[in-house]
């Protein structure tokens, strides 16, 4: 099965990336974007079709490698 | 309104940054995992309620800085 996990800076974090993103959207004459925060995803296959035993395995991946819980948080999907 | 823009790189094209992920995923233990692709993902706040206005807007921008297409494909959901 597949797992799709999207991990972002926590809000209150500042997003260097994102504000980069930000200004030069506006240098390309993009009028009205108030916000941009950016983050990766990571997309998982996984062997086995077990939803609830994928997502507490992907949920330790995420403790322990995929997202910094300090300054990040991650979100989970399954399909 | 929000839009959501996952950039990933297309199929097929080499992927460091996952086969990273997935060789420190075998060494933590984590059996089972037989691909990993990782890519971006960019949030932006859009002023305005015209979804239209703002789905076209926001591919412009990814044809113009947020993807490189010819190694990247990009998805817009709007919310």
């Amino acid at each position: 099965m597949k797992a799709r996990v999207q991990v972002m800076l926590k809000t209150g974090v500042l997003d260097p990336q994102g504000e980069a993103i930000r200004h030069a959207l506006g240098a390309l004459g993009f009028d009205g974007v108030e916000g941009v925060r950016q983050g990766k995803v990571i997309e998982l296959d996984l062997a086995g079709d077990d939803a609830a035993a994928a997502e507490a395995q992907v949920t330790e991946m995420c403790e322990k490698l995929l997202a910094n819980t300090v300054i990040e948080s991650y979100k989970i999907d399954l399909s």
